[in-house]
């Protein structure tokens, strides 16, 4: 994993996570426009001197937070093009019933015009889709789906699928889904399959 | 359709529009924020008095350029479910892949903390998801659907899968999608119609 930030990034995992969530909070909740390395401070309750010495400036730091952030497609390799989608779908379902999901909405609406932001997060998304997709063609190549198979439909109706169900539960049921995303993502993955499985 | 204001609405619809989509423009831009009658009117073109003479206040304003965005769920009855799924699939991607879009996804991030407008959108979600439930219900009545088909399922990737076919075509590619949303709706219900033809 590549950051972009230099030596001075901090070694204790925890810490890491927290100056991470707490980034993500405050983006989610203010946007770019209310995004300071102070509140950030504040929020992960570290000084704001130690994430100048880990961070160089705020857009340094929002990028390094979305990396750690994402749904970690590229590493999703289970052996099975099933056990694949279950893990894809199950991390999407976490992202967007979790605390991360108002972030992710906002990086849809605000990472375009964030000098500094904008072409480390439209990178990563690229690399994101383009993870996705291999994990569609290993399942091709294994045979484990028709040769046929519409890439670009299976995996809007399987990411979108499991962004949907996640906004649109109640935010009075979001922790039932999310102790049971793995159960709904193997129900969602299972219908999808069916699709391209049926005869045309 | 019911509307939040008084007799002072518009009747010239293009004006009314012309309202409506500068109002949702410079809620998608500026957020709540940032949404002030003059900035409407100004965007809209018109006197900030006669926006007043119509709409009591900006949380009205709002919620009718909201529920006039909205896709027109309740209307879609083309006689086949596989017409009215592909109307809506139509629907939902010419909303995110048109100037609407911003003000959809910023509505998922605000709305619940704006007070007078909170309360109408829950509202319009609510009839918006019962709406598309009863497209769904009409067709397992009709045979056109197995008895066992889950509609949370098939509605979540039908109308997810739209929105994340629209977020993630790069804005070169848009005017083309917008052009062809139909093309793409059917492609898409093509697709799942067959998760859910087939034998489980």
């Amino acid at each position: 994993m590549t950051t972009t930030n230099g030596p001075g990034r901090p070694r204790d995992p925890d810490v890491d996570r927290r100056i991470s969530q707490a980034a993500l909070d405050v983006f989610g909740e203010l946007g770019w426009a209310g995004f300071a390395m102070e509140t950030v401070a504040k929020r992960a309750g570290i000084g704001k001197a130690s994430l100048y010495l880990r961070w160089s400036g705020k857009e340094a730091l929002l990028t390094d937070a979305i990396r750690a952030g994402l749904p970690k497609i590229s590493d999703v390799d289970t052996g099975t093009l099933h056990g694949d989608l279950v893990e894809l779908a199950t991390q999407v379902l976490a992202l967007y019933v979790g605390p991360g999901s108002r972030a992710a909405l906002r990086l849809h609406l605000e990472a375009a015009s964030i000098a500094g932001v904008a072409e480390h997060y439209a990178a990563m998304r690229t690399a994101q889709i383009s993870a996705a997709r291999h994990i569609i063609r290993r399942g091709i190549d294994r045979a484990e789906l028709p040769a046929g198979t519409s890439v670009t439909l299976l995996l809007d109706t399987l990411v979108g699928g499991a962004m949907m169900h996640a906004l649109t539960t109640p935010p009075g049921r979001r922790d039932t889904l999310a102790a049971g995303a793995a159960e709904h993502a193997r129900a969602l993955v299972d219908f999808l399959l069916h699709a391209v499985a049926a005869p045309a």
